[in-house]
């Protein structure tokens, strides 16, 4: 166990704490619920940035930035929305000095105010699809907060998009979740169940919320990312209308989706050991540390020009730091870069220098590979990647060992006092699903697109089901 | 002259306008002073933004992010600081349906917030320097705006960073304030003047305020990045001490700088001409256009192959795209793009097939080229570059050509009603200063590094003068 670090298997809940901050990706703040995210935490979320920002354009999107405050009486347009989201904003009433005429809301999400917008752009069919993301911060009251889980600011994307038919905003809706699958399995290393929300779990305002969820290490659940079919719900309400090819005047179709720094404290939480993080090498701002390991003067020199060497060969296939510290020990070294969840370490002393070879530690699962010299490049990305594959394998493996066909309710119950993922058959009746919250804290996470396949009997009433939902205790 | 762009000559300001608007770099919103950035504006952002956080990064710096809400009582903790920015904070009053026990400001810098979290980070000599930056969104009411140069909310990155000794952040600050400068001139093609600010013009809580000014097409400055010597002002507000080597508990000292997306504004107010917008390539979203010309299908067909074909052979030098919308002339695509300032256009018709040929025109003076076929990838990689010394040298010769040394202020105040950057002896008191600002609106834009060497007489006073002042009015 590393310095400071709780155990999991003490306290997950402080473990998770302790990590974030003692590999200082997040820092709390004199401002109640809003953290800091630190460099070496924020350097995390520039690589889930770059990756996900050239996935969203690729597809087609293009970004652009809209107004961080929304006038209440805008915020006021779509009935569901402003149920769900006016309670838990900030709202600023006061400007230069004065009080305003009109009262703020800080952005929650942005659907009103772009949408408000949107009415102007779109006039015709050659107008779209519109197809807009914005990388932005918002801001939510939160009262129990957790440091990247829940605060009350946090740093996201929202892509929001208008269509001429509900058959294509459909199909964007679908695709923009398959992105967030992709980009969840082969970068974050995170499996994910993806489906549909049941309708008490849905964003306020939509048609459908679909959702990726993944688990965690207390086989919680964590919503890593959503994506909605809105219909024409904000399009009625802010009067977004087209001439068609057919020269009538519609509503456009419209969907939302995003995903947020969460997503920093879900990597966390799928990975991590009670040594430190543990990061994909894809999203790691480090993938591999140089340590060199020497006694006296002389021996540095020599040892110091091989690491150099190796350095400069190898800052073409990976993102490289020496740690050439000399206030520091090795081991003190080996700690600090364990705990900071760096995948590959090489350590190099003068026994490998005569012996033309080094010894690369894993960090996943800490197996020492002797390596010879001139094969070091090439073996180090061959073993990003196995580092990569043994990550998502773990974690796979555990989910799948975790997730159960449960046709009970007693033993749903009792598996859920520990925490799983229960495959269960539901009626589809809000009550039921609310029964199983009231009771056991565990919520529908999402109804796999393949769930009506197998029809069943309510684990609650016993009527017809038309497929499982999974369900689960959630962050 | 464009369809609906005014012309300089006959209203700056609403040529300015008129070509943000109808190049869709920004809009206007239902917010108050604040604008949307529409994809190609945000676009120009995203280059901005990549080539400054390299050379940010270069230089040392980590990227972080702090929280948007700064508690009042931090606010006030640096006298000259709050004075200078709360009478135009949005100021959050409500959160989570409840009035809050203490109002939260808008961040519109983010010394307080950011300082008050240092005093915690810093314990020792070895945790410095500190060097910190935040790309961010922050908010200064203000009551007349116009787009990119001045609105409420407004995206910026601001560095801040602790040093030891005061010789450390000194150089820190005029290191930034060089990269600022390096930046204007060699990716955005505007000449600048360097310098220190009066006293009168300094950041509110700065020992010295240094800044880089652009000349725009109206003679007027527009100040283009500024970076802050802060002293111990802050450190001693915030309580920020290391252990020094020697043992000693002492203040650190602390720089702070910045840019904005008013950057987007100089560069329309500095290039653009009554065609629209002028954009130096390497800030260019696209940096050619090409558009086929053909009149039947069967022309056509043999066009598009080769055009995209070229696309192909482009792709790897150039930011390029390919105009082949069936629903639009040439002539409509050639006016489009010299709307929006792609440096190149290349055009190619069935006789340019024939001859091998293709032909390219040049935005920034209109010049066409005929290129023989297979010298035309290394060709265009040329003119970019010629296209940029050509924007840069024509401001330079622009800026050069309206910036005179005057040494009487009848002279002054003649050439100040049409604007102009004034090179005048100033005795450093800020009553002259005062007088010039409410007589001619021109204020001092930066007093040159090297200034002093010149002796003179004050052309208020005419008591002795260190050195020459730059003077204009300015946005």
């Amino acid at each position: 166990m590393a310095e400071g670090i709780t155990k999991r298997s003490e306290d997950y809940s402080r473990w998770y704490t302790d990590i974030v901050m003692k590999a200082e990706l997040a820092d709390y703040t004199p401002v109640k619920g809003c953290m800091v995210i630190r460099p070496y935490g924020f350097a995390i979320w520039e690589n889930i940035k770059q990756i996900l920002d050239g996935m969203i354009k690729e597809t087609g999107h293009s970004n652009a930035y809209f107004p961080l405050f929304i006038p209440e009486s805008l915020m006021k347009k779509e009935a569901e929305h402003v149920e769900g989201f006016a309670p838990e904003c900030a709202v600023v009433t006061h400007g230069g000095g004065k009080k305003l005429e009109e009262n703020l809301y800080v952005r929650p999400t942005s659907e009103t105010i772009m949408y408000s917008i949107f009415s102007r752009w779109v006039r015709s069919w050659r107008d779209l699809p519109l197809l807009i993301n914005q990388w932005a911060n918002v801001v939510r009251w939160e009262m129990r907060t957790r440091l990247f889980i829940r605060t009350t600011e946090f740093l996201w994307q929202e892509g929001h998009t208008a269509h001429a038919t509900h058959e294509e905003s459909k199909e964007e809706t679908l695709k923009m979740l398959g992105v967030y699958k992709t980009f969840s399995t082969e970068y974050m290393a995170i499996p994910v169940f993806d489906g549909i929300k049941s309708d008490a779990e849905k964003f306020a305002g939509a048609l459908k919320t679909y959702a990726i969820e993944g688990m965690m290490q207390d086989k919680k659940a964590l919503q890593a990312g959503t994506s909605h079919d809105l219909g024409q719900n904000f399009s009625k309400a802010f009067d977004i209308k087209f001439q068609s090819k057919k020269g009538t005047l519609d509503y456009v179709w419209q969907t939302s989706w995003g995903v947020s720094t969460r997503l920093i404290g879900a990597l966390v939480m799928a990975h991590s050991d009670d040594q430190g993080l543990i990061l994909p090498p894809k999203i790691a701002p480090i993938q591999v540390v140089l340590i060199p390991i020497y006694r006296d003067p002389e021996m540095r020199s020599k040892v110091i020009r091989a690491v150099k060497e190796i350095e400069r060969e190898m800052a073409a296939v990976a993102r490289i730091r020496l740690d050439d510290r000399e206030q520091y020990t090795p081991g003190w070294k080996f700690n600090e870069w364990e705990l900071k969840g760096v995948p590959i370490r090489i350590e190099i002393g003068p026994r490998d220098l005569e012996r033309q070879q080094v010894v690369l530690v894993r960090r996943d699962n800490g197996e020492k590979i002797s390596v010879s010299r001139n094969l070091l490049t090439s073996r180090v990305e061959e073993l990003l990647d196995e580092v990569q594959h043994g990550i998502y394998n773990k974690a796979l493996k555990f989910r799948d060992e975790n997730t159960v066909e449960i046709d009970s309710y007693d033993e749903f119950k009792k598996r859920m006092e520990d925490s799983v993922f229960a495959k269960s058959h539901w009626c589809r009746n809000p009550e039921c699903e609310k029964k199983i919250k009231d009771e056991t804290k565990a919520t529908i996470r999402v109804i796999e697109f393949d769930a009506e396949k197998e029809k069943g009997k309510c684990i609650i009433c016993g009527k017809d089901s038309n497929g499982r939902a999974i369900f689960a205790k959630a962050y």
